[in-house]
């Protein structure tokens, strides 16, 4: 990573900066052990979609914003990974948006909550952001769950309207929408059963995603969105793109 | 992985079986850091493919056999996540083919060399089969490459005339077919820049590679096939495969 670090211009430079950030996470005991594995899942999905944000993502992103702004209790929720790509970025979206973050890891262990809290303490305070960090002690459980993973606080997860579940586990994902929540999922796979199963999927990139949200509302909005959006066709959008990558690799 | 260590019916046995190999691998100091991405973006393409060897994939599998059968010096290279994931079965293979293998990794460390050279001699040793390890002592340079990872040995991947190299790296790849080498890829991504610069591109899992090529082998050899390999038509049908996946996802 050094030799990189300080070159932003290098083609792989956005690549390799999330792995230095995930290794320095794997330190810390923040990351769960398949943390990599799916790391690099989503990197050949990225792959696929060009590394970049399709327009179809940009409207997903859009409804996105206009449900957590439009909730009467959004909560942002944060796994491993999620902390280490953007944990900063994530805080400062929650601080807009005037909502808590919640982490909810799905191998939980008091080690990785105490390394992940921390972790996001520290940032709070260096930075000045004002966000309530909520999951340290569970008070509430998601029904249809079973075991750590179920594990949720009732002043966040529980009660919340609107909820943002990044590079979440597809059964998770499920339970939460079973609970009637509108649940705004991010996942590299258009796939995969966490994107078919959300309400508003986003196909893109976590740290893009982020930041596409923090430019968006440091803009005047234009209106709040409709309360419907399709996310079977951003779906099918999504795989549109990727399946054009194959039929046309050199284009 | 223990609670499905023993219930090889279990839907993801496989898949965990070699992230279990991958995770005691890394204790042992056999990887270099990023091999976990790379298998994880491995597991997202076998994913598109359905994680079946798809018929342009066997047919690659029997002119790769073919060659390494026709070659007067052939060797197979093994990096550290192949002799994680398949260290056995390669020495069974090269054992069959009565060829060495080469430990080849793209970040050589003294120490990674020597987990890996001590993991495949004591496989060597309780398995019984009899194969040359090379790569300890590189006594030559591929040309076209700079630093450690050039090394190599005359005797080994110099002189070879047709060469197996799974996972690799494009640029390597690329240093070896430059050689004027019969060059067999064996890559998951069919648009990856190995899969395009091999003579012979087989886009299927590893395990699930060598495992063909035994069985192929332990059956009467129905002729050497031809002198060709279409390589560019293999990895057009492995990408028609994978584009069906996503223009048909519920298929």
């Amino acid at each position: 990573m050094d030799e990189i670090a300080a070159d932003p211009t290098h083609p792989r430079y956005q690549s390799l900066l999330l792995r230095h950030r995930l290794e320095e996470a794997e330190k810390k005991g923040m990351l769960a052990g398949s943390a990599m594995i799916a790391h690099g899942r989503g990197e050949a999905y990225d792959y696929l979609l060009g590394e970049q944000t399709i327009p179809s993502a940009l409207q997903a992103t859009k409804a996105a914003l206009a449900a957590l702004r439009g909730a009467s209790q959004p909560v942002l929720s944060l796994n491993g990974n999620v902390v280490a790509l953007a944990g900063k970025e994530m805080l400062q979206l929650a601080a807009v948006l005037e909502c808590p973050v919640e982490i909810n890891i799905f191998y939980r262990t008091p080690e990785r909550m105490e390394a992940l809290l921390s972790h996001l303490e520290v940032i709070k305070s260096s930075e000045g952001i004002d966000v309530q960090i909520l999951g340290a002690e569970p008070n509430a459980k998601i029904p249809g769950l079973e075991g750590p993973r179920a594990n949720c606080t009732k002043e966040g997860i529980l009660d919340s309207d609107v909820i943002m579940v990044p590079l979440e586990d597809g059964d998770r994902c499920e339970a939460l929408v079973s609970m009637g929540k509108t649940v705004i999922v991010i996942d590299l796979n258009p796939l995969s059963r966490s994107a078919k199963m959300g309400n508003i999927t986003i196909v893109d990139e976590l740290t893009r995603v982020v930041q596409n949200m923090l430019d968006l509302l440091s803009q005047p909005m234009q209106g709040n969105g409709g309360p419907f959006y399709d996310n079977e066709a951003g779906l099918t959008d999504a795989l549109r793109h990727i399946s054009k990558k194959f039929s046309a690799p050199d284009a």
